[in-house]
């Protein structure tokens, strides 16, 4: 089956959701060896965009991302990827979900959840992921 | 607030999701006047990416999309539009939503939902929106 990876330059979006309580909890982009090792190894790869490349998340944090499903949308250029998550969040800001804040129609985001865990315990100095 | 329209030449992801079910929809990409419209109108617009213009998602089916929340990530690359699908189903092909097929490790999609409206009736010969 062909993905559209082309209208991204390689890349196609992947949408994680908890398939246990529907919360999306990221969006990434993967290439084509990302979504090799995603399927071969069971946890979520992307490939990073701005250090150009692959990367599991939760390498550093631990907090990897188990598939349980890939799903593949109409025009086959964007991924749904149905996960249990390990761990207490994915977001590198210490939430759940990396969707924490709310844009108002003021153009003022405002926070709507609460952290889940402390960054800088988990990440150390060796930046988020 | 600055969205991070520049990572995709103009564009951001947005990920509709069924405010009530939870269940994803489908993934579109907004530029900046497509994001003001659909904060104006409340129903999701879009930026067609083939067409090179603004659209309104259901403007040809009637399936609009009723805004009842925005959600920013973290990074401020990606849009999390929490909607009331109005109607049978977002996506052209007849289904509830765009991601009804399942991508397999053996590389053969396989449709997991069951169709929700007839294409054909909906969008007649005027093309899929």
């Amino acid at each position: 089956m062909d993905l559209a990876f082309e209208k991204l330059g390689g890349l196609i979006p992947g949408i994680v959701q908890d398939h246990r309580t529907g919360e999306v909890l990221m969006l990434g982009y993967l290439n084509a060896d990302a979504l090799a090792e995603t399927q071969r190894s069971g946890e979520v790869h992307f490939f990073s965009r701005s250090r150009k490349q692959l990367w599991k998340k939760g390498e550093t944090s631990g907090h990897v991302l188990r598939v349980r499903e890939i799903r593949l949308d109409c025009d086959a250029d964007a991924l749904l990827l149905l996960v249990e998550p390990v761990g207490p969040g994915v977001c590198h800001e210490g939430y759940r979900s990396c969707f924490f804040r709310e844009f108002t129609t003021e153009g003022h985001p405002r926070v709507i959840a609460e952290r889940s865990f402390v960054p800088g315990e988990v990440y150390g100095n060796q930046g988020a992921q």
